[in-house]
């Protein structure tokens, strides 16, 4: 494949088929691409990583212990035998509609038809104090930085000689309810339960605490009533402090300060409470909806282009069973992949796309600790042990790469067997803002002191 | 054990028991730790990671897809059921040896007992715009540098339409043909004869050229005639261009001066062409000897002091039969922690030292590429695919943890049944100094763009 490369594009080889340009390896942008697989299209995709990440997991990277290379997979390796994909490290700057491009940090690429499949980010409403001083959990860096903030956060108080300093040093905080929230919150119950006494003789178990902050009334609030009870059940029994009602509305990287004015001393915030579309610059305000998301019609047509969609996270198709658009789930982001490619092929054949999208609901599941879990398919609810084998076995085979799965799967059955977790390491040490101890040595050697000098 | 906190100590117990403070947790300070398990001392371990690292494979997490996480292994796990063993994570800044007392990043540590364990680092002798512009390869973190490097570099290069800036990314120079460099060399020699046309068919492979420039006149030059011509052969079938007889004066992120006044473009350098001991400061000059070690005495007592001992990379043991020290080697690490730990009890119930170091040369290995190796041990050599199974042995079964056995074990296996190596990720975007790419569309997005703007 010849490179030719005028001065203005990104280097691409001119082939005569219709290029689709994809912007976003996720759910969605992967199951599209895997239906046009040896398809008489171009593929071009664009993603600011190199490699696709399975969200679902990445709590476990954040405290249990899996391997973070374990849960993402690049995207030269899973494409690799894709004859008509290129792909192109490169993060989008904006879409220019009228002359069909999408400018980028590499240059501009035309296309015949784009696909946005963003995805989503955090969410902090607008809280700025919030999203400076705290992490969310979106992604393979989110998660690494949280797993260092912990345990920087519980080396400083194993030697902390301020009782004050070390109440805020070992409380967590995790504000969201959701499946995230209510998974993250489980796994670090988990290790202060079985593993904190062992690693840190220093920290008596009762000094930690874990709160679990959810503004409406149940955890799980896109689950059955039966389902958010199970999970307030199980946490509690790990002695998280779960606070319904209550919504977060400042921290400043040692007090979280709640709705009802009533304040917490904690060292770290996670905020897993919100997401937003990640639209890309340069559509008319009229095609982008709350959350940032992008409106789209039934064949995932962003409103008012023709040859301009939106699938995933970032998509929202607006209509009376779905006022808000769907949720923002995994399955959504599947299905709608899938159908779009079958939409474009069926465009590109004979000039017209032909079927709707149909949200099948493949139910929900969320774990909580290390052997539980709620999970809801249909009318069918189930709780507890069963419930988690079942999550484990959707998400094993979910996850791309053989490779990838043997890991998780061997990872999960060395901490089935034990409570034993070996990843607790530190390797590139997280500088959160605020000040993690008070001054003992200033340093310059910033890299490796555990203090935010 | 309750925790006792004046406030100018890093807020240890006191138990009555001679105190050892280690500072470092590499392979002598692990080795000699293991043998004052549970014996009536107080071990304080100060390390500013909180892991331990298996150096001898971080050429495998740069280039050959192993997972970072298998190679280090949490120190609070290594030594859980230590009861007398206390970690605190910490930067030495200086010792006062009139004081008996180590300061560190988190205060002052009295000690009864001090062995300086803190290893080796890279030395650029002098050569500060080399040391601005390249890594080295002694560190977990060096490693997913070079990792992210390497790849950074291949996606601008898929891209480029100059062809000069193409060839100058895909320019690859390690300096230095010790086992460090011969096994980086060789494995990125694998990258680009299995791999490189499949995830990068915008590559031509024989663009990629890999450099590994030596300053004498053999490679391996530790090991025999015969090893260093076997590397040579196979590294040269491996396409390595291997210049020896070749110093490094200058790098500038972008041109590589040699000695002889050659010039190379290449956008990557990496330098495993020297080491230089990590010696603390406080220590009087005279005990410090070339290379930044610590001259010590046949029992690794620092001349002129009878209570502070240095064992490993940092140690020099200057003899008739070792007039520069020992070779900075893993056995005679391991080999001087383990004699210490004896000594050091026997020096508690008695009063003296006992045995004086003697070093037992266990052999040498290199790898050299994914099948071959050379190994001496003793006066038997081995060449090939024997050698590799040797090697691999031997450092599996050195590796700490079972856990982290199994994840190379199982890596290995894979890698042996097939070419592909699944981790070729960019998690954390590396910044070289220098430029990587001209200009295109400039961005403020720093963290997540290739080119360094």
């Amino acid at each position: 494949m010849l490179n030719q490369c005028p001065h203005s594009t990104v280097c691409l080889p001119a082939t005569g088929l219709p290029r689709v340009v994809v912007i976003g390896a996720g759910f969605a942008g992967i199951n599209l691409i895997k239906k046009l697989r040896n398809q008489p299209v171009q593929i071009v995709l664009l993603d600011k990583n190199n490699f696709h990440q399975f969200q679902p997991l990445l709590y476990q990277v954040a405290i249990a212990g899996l391997e973070p290379d374990s849960i993402v997979t690049p995207i030269r390796k899973l494409f690799q035998s894709y004859e008509n994909l290129i792909y192109r490290m490169a993060e989008v700057e904006r879409i220019e509609p009228q002359t069909q491009r999408v400018f980028t940090s590499i240059g501009w690429v035309g296309y015949d038809y784009l696909v946005i499949a963003t995805g989503s980010s955090t969410n902090y409403y607008g809280l700025q104090q919030v999203e400076q001083n705290s992490v969310g959990l979106k992604d393979i860096r989110d998660a690494l930085d949280i797993r260092s903030w912990v345990l920087q956060n519980l080396e400083a108080a194993a030697i902390t000689c301020d009782q004050q300093e070390k109440d805020a040093l070992t409380n967590f905080v995790i504000v969201g309810g959701g499946p995230a929230g209510v998974e993250l919150a489980g796994a670090l119950a988990e290790f202060k339960r079985y593993l904190l006494h062992k690693d840190y003789p220093e920290i008596t178990a009762d000094w930690m605490k874990i709160y679990l902050v959810e503004a409406v009334d149940r955890l799980l609030p896109m689950m059955s009533g039966g389902a958010s009870a199970h999970a307030l059940e199980v946490l509690k029994k790990l002695k998280v402090d779960v606070l319904l009602n209550t919504a977060v509305k400042q921290y400043d990287g040692s007090v979280v300060t709640l709705g009802n004015a009533e304040k917490l001393s904690a060292k770290m915030l996670v905020w897993t409470a919100g997401v937003q579309g990640e639209a890309p610059g340069g559509l008319p305000e009229g095609a982008i909806v709350k959350g940032n998301r992008l409106k789209v019609d039934g064949f995932n047509r962003v409103v008012g282009h023709g040859n301009i969609f939106a699938i995933g996270d970032v998509a929202a198709m607006i209509s009376e069973d779905t006022p808000k658009g769907h949720p923002m789930l995994a399955q959504v982001a599947i299905q709608q992949g899938r159908l779009l490619a079958e939409n474009l092929l069926h465009h590109i054949r004979h000039g017209a796309f032909e079927k709707t999208f149909r949200y099948h609901d493949k139910g929900s599941m969320a774990t909580i600790g290390k052997r539980n879990a709620v999970a809801e398919i249909g009318k069918s609810t189930w709780e507890g042990w069963f419930a988690w084998l079942l999550w484990s076995t959707v998400h094993l085979f979910s996850i791309t790469g053989f490779r990838n799965r043997l890991m998780v799967g061997i990872n999960w059955m060395m901490r089935y067997l034990s409570y034993e977790k070996a990843n607790r390491l530190i390797i590139r040490k997280f500088k959160p803002p605020g000040t993690l101890m008070k001054d003992r040595h200033a340093s310059e050697f910033d890299k490796t002191f555990i203090s935010n000098h």
